[in-house]
């Protein structure tokens, strides 16, 4: 027989348990669309403590609505992420088509069985700095900042924190306001007009660490640089976020 | 090189090509929660023609949010179905855990990899009645009814219309309203007050057809029925998605 | 020093543990006003297991606000009731005047010293009930319902339900539109017109079960049997709060 | 007999036929207003290849109000522009009164009978600049935006970009923001005060291009060049959009 | 040289003498889609005084926004109507498909060349009746009643009111409330579910008078008489129209 | 010198002074509109002591607004109790045109120098009832509920209570939905279609008491009796407002 | 017999008639608050053609709410122009005492019976400017913007315009937007923070011309100047609105 | 018997005579969070007249939710304070958690018991100046600014006026905008992200005078400085709480 209350016990101790084990991190990614998914995959995959922390309940950003809400992707370069996930790539005159819905959702379970933890509904709404390093982030109920209450955050310590939050940029705008950021110009550029061939390229070249401790990979890398933006083309995102992944190894072989 | 155009006519190209071949269906799902995916890929498989029309972006309906919004749920019965999608159940107590993100993505996976088909930000705003029996949906993009706008639905052919839209039972309502229902009272009863033994039971025994052509499963059968709600255990959910597919693949045989 | 995290922990460990203590039960007291506060006292004082659930993040209901904003209530009858709480009274022309603010901030107090809980920010959505008896409440973060999430509520059972929300008198609504009610008429009756003198007999007179494990009191027990509303005074919703907690100390007695 | 699925059939393969056939254009104006609609009539009479895209479901802009909501409008220059399109026009000192409604009317329809498309409830939210130069523009549907997805827009590419969006001259906005403008000031100077007089005069004066690839016409060039506005009267706009096409089709001889 | 009140006088001066021109009218309809021009034209034609009151500033109802957005419709019976009108039409397959604007503009252009006039903006908040005959309606802004502000609205008489509001069918809902209508239910059905091919039969069939005094065409028909809907297929519809005209003017013979 | 707290001081004494005079009333009038304020002024003129409570800050009603927002009224019987407040009435075509503006202002003026009292941004949202009979109004303020705040109103007793909330009949909504009213149907009938001849003589007609100590005059008494509305055209609501008065003196005598 | 028609014409002529007169002025006042009403009085005592254009529907400004909603003001000076308009005042401690009600009522009444008009329900979205100087107020209806509506306003000639906006000084934003104001800073300072005395001072003080052709009155004129507020002390207003009347009647005599 | 008038009376009489009595004042604190309720106590305690304004119905500031929710604070320095107001405190790992419920309702009893005054649901919108130095607040009622109201708000005089707002320090804001502070920048920096150890320290050390009359306490303090915030841990704003009042008294001894 099923007790009601057996089920709340079990959720709760849960939910205790786990996220008790997870508030010192290697990594903290901010934002589960298709960059800080790949970038969670490859982080968890070589062993690293890594939290993507999700504003909506739902993960996946922008990418479930492919082009114009018709639930299909594109891409050029970095087709082979995707097929690593098994998500199923038609070639077409020389790009590969995908259907987004499935991409969202392979994704997320290549992430999830690589290791990574997803704490969906909260919002990071500012960072912890330490003598003049990202050293972890802020984060709150989505539910509470969208229902106006006024209730303290709580903090999660990490050794790297990534904005994977898109055009956003959210936590490079906070950290941008509170103490400029390490990229030539000081401050976020903002996404330049379309231009897929350009971003694509910008998107990768872009990524990497923008403030001591903070890194910024996809649409955001771009939108810190004022690179071009590229509409639902996903191969420059899916091969920064691998390659955030790579530079935040590298640093801590 | 990458040329912006052809990313807009790969997408459109596609999105008519895939509607197209769509508008006469063997099973039409309203909903992509729980019930509704399990249910697809059960007919999917069997080689039925099935598309999940969902009204937000992202399907997995309540689940993505667990209890409470700590994303971790509960089964008890049933957890054979998870594990078939791959998703790691841990038993606790004769329960069985699983986190509620992993399980939406990988639930989402096999319902497409069987063959299925989800088209995501449509509402479906009225059935298509022929003779006194429902054959068929009719659908709107979700933003155009959010935007208020004054605009047409379509329609799309379907031998069966499954209504797994949860507790609101959106389509069993518009039936109701506009023809009342074949069940006994002829009327949707509406959920009753928690109890997850009684309604995990009732929501598999509830499962059926409720109108000529017309199928309700997962709470939405218990809605219509007036059994009780269940909070964050799915079991009987995912059985009673397994078990209206069983019920329309035995009545085409 | 003081390092971030432990604060995190700190919190989260101290909030599981005393959330699963607290999900069994002797009485669940919903809604934090003058009434409720005042029954978790007497029960708590005797030992019981006793919780409020509250949906706003502060308790006190309607009375901080005291008669139209200004910041001032009147007793006649048991004013001894707020004495035994340290707040001061003014006896003024056979009435009793004392501050709202510290009114609440007393009973508050009071409430919480005798060994009572109060759960603040959660919503009671709905109740548990089990062959014909309530035997708990079904509770969700406020916020979750404020932004309009689609997230499951919890469970926990309680021996007696105490329905202490004041003229919505919102657990009884559930039960009458589920079950009906065990009152004569069998259904919310609404508050009469402003009478205070009526209106303060009528508070006590009306408090005690109006479905198997549920109880109502202070204005609730006017909304569901058709009696007068008093405006800010607040002698009969003190000893309403009383009064349910000495039936139900008989019952287990 | 009619079947529900032709009509979805025929609707969705006119659209997608239609759609990319215009998905490389020679003109694209953003918006529907006289200026625009004026505009793709002188463009499309000459066999150029040209769409507007209104954001609204329904083109004419500001017109169909006439002044403030009297659907009746002036015009003392260009009147012949009216009459070329069939509308009634009646002198009185010196000037020539129009119905509103029917001057919104004609115009679009001689816009679509010299061979102009318009796609409507598309919002143009972005531009393509490649090597500097405007040349095509970045669309989603409206309803989209005001339902506040997240999702995708797509790209068309287009020889020339007319911004036709009135006093709020968007197109010029996002170039101003991300480049700067091409004109003496480098930026967006706003509109002056009403003066129906100077700013007839000046609509026509500064129709022109604004960055390479980009035209501006009517009210929007005015706010651009920071000229008087006009209220009511639509001479100025009607031969500016003349303007705009004999300029283009200048270049492109 | 322009005058900037000599464009005030002149609008101002017109409107007052065309609106004082149409208090007394012949037919007063209400609402300007498909149903409501085409019986403006030919009415307007048999030299009948006749005015449409359209809640919006543009004209069109639901016809602008074609089938979800796609800016095409659809005939099969009917299609003369448009062609009358001067609106290309694409025979295919048995129906005629043609753009939902050109549509829209020329049915306009169609009913002012008539002789019928459009008072845009404005909103049929009640109707008159005497001695159990409407005979009249009474209007206000539309910018008055969504701006909530409390404003008495005027009156002008009409032999024969048209409900031409479609599906909300708002003219027989205020007369139904009020005094019941004369249909054979005396209440207004809704319409019902999808069926384009009963539909479109029924929506001509159904034209006609509904309470002394008031007339009911298009969509609005079929919502009285609890009718099938018919989605973006609009032959019925004009066809309608033309039918409303035709009985009006058989009564005034 | 003007010391800023002294106007503080000033305003605060006078107003808990003019208030506390207030509370023990011979009538309480709800609505400041044309019928409450002239019901007001008669009332004064005999020595009762008469408070009108407006919810708005404002007084004067649907009046300010004219027809359409053209601020301009028309009376055909009653213009004499205009003239005796010294508004200007032009008379044409046998019926009288005043400004509206000019007439709310004179209105009040008139009410005011009669020794009536008006509070402002007040809501009625109760009354008091004793032994079946109205005795006074429950107030609070309306910034207060606008604002959703949960706050207790306040009590004022009244011999007689007079509903002048204009066709909304607030007041009589309350009595009906609690008790019943007095009127043979013992319901609120609402107001029927335009029909200026038949409301003006009914609105006078309809004046009078609806439940003991509750009387009803203006727009809300044909609302109450289910008799035409009257646009604007004022003559009834100002004869009326006067024989309420008349009848309530009576009863006095 | 009334007919309902009548009304509706006479209240359109009557409008379109005093609009027409009205549509080239020697004085336009934005704002009905008591500053706008006073200078209105004395300008049109002297036969100015004024005209007072009030956003709302009922003028009176911030007066009708007297303090924190208690609907008393004071005056230390000036107490004499309220007298003159019949107020009663009641001298206590050196101040004098008025009803805001009666107050704002009273002025208005005094205003037109002076001969100004008001045009209630506009709202001035901008002026006239001509080689430099302020020579008239564009305007429409506030309904017609508060309902978001694309709709062009219409221009009224005025040799003069006052800003009588409060302290919004909404022209003065306008103008100084677009072309910079003539002050000393050449920009609006913005109030200060309140003291009573000196403000009551300044706001006569800086009563005059900020760019040739507009005026300021009022709380305008220290907010265009960095002056202080004052609170529900009105005496300085009052004169403030003779002041700018006579140096408008000293310019022109 | 219970008059319902009496109350009505006993109330007004009360709040008129407190709040006069509190127009005049010591001290104005603004905002009752727990640095303000902590300053009030010291400064009642030592005979000062004190009170503080609370924008809310309830006081309480940001500390009733504790963290994310949760209702637990954390303590390092300054748990005395807690304990002294006879708050449960527990230690663990070197802090001491208390629940946060329990918290506020003592800190408030505290407050009031040591002689303090609250003023709840006013606004303070503005502060008095005279000659360079804050000498009293402006306040409204909050319900009036949230229901969009223009209304007049009244000043109280203050020796002293404290700024405990948290991190919107809107009274800084206030004077910052109108004359810039006193501190070193003269501005407003603004909190830094977060870090408990170096905020809880300098939370104290900012505490103090920021413009003559003006004080800043708890985290306004940081914000106005640029320094860290805390999250859920409070010991530096009970200790600022208390600072701030030792320097008022300082200054008065």
């Amino acid at each position: 027989m099923i007790r009601d209350v057996d089920i709340t016990k079990l959720i709760i101790e849960k939910f205790a348990e786990e996220f008790l084990k997870n508030i010192e991190l290697d990594v903290a990614i901010v934002g589960a669309g298709p960059s800080g998914l790949v970038a969670a995959k490859y982080l968890a995959e070589k062993g690293k403590k890594v939290v993507i922390f999700e504003r909506k309940l739902s993960p996946g950003g922008g990418m479930w609505g492919g082009g114009i809400g018709y639930p299909y992707i594109v891409v050029k370069q970095g087709h082979e992420v995707l097929e690593e996930a098994g998500i199923k790539c038609i070639e077409k005159q020389g790009y590969w088509i995908a259907n987004s819905i499935e991409a969202v959702a392979k994704l997320v379970a290549t992430a999830i069985d690589a290791g990574a933890k997803i704490f969906n509904g909260m919002t990071v709404e500012d960072v912890m700095v330490r003598d003049g390093r990202v050293c972890g982030i802020v984060a709150n109920w989505s539910a509470i900042l969208q229902a106006n209450l006024h209730v303290d955050p709580i903090s999660i310590e990490a050794s790297f924190v990534i904005d994977a939050t898109g055009h956003d940029c959210n936590v490079a705008k906070i950290v941008e306001k509170k103490y400029g950021l390490g990229t030539p110009g000081g401050k976020i550029e903002g996404e330049k007009a379309m231009w897929a061939d350009e971003g694509e390229r910008k998107t990768v070249e872009n990524t990497g660490e923008i403030f001591p401790g903070l890194y910024v990979t996809g649409m955001a890398a771009n939108a810190v640089y004022g690179s071009p933006r590229m509409g639902p083309i996903f191969g420059g995102m899916l091969l920064s976020g691998k390659k955030v992944a790579e530079i935040i190894l590298e640093k801590v072989r």
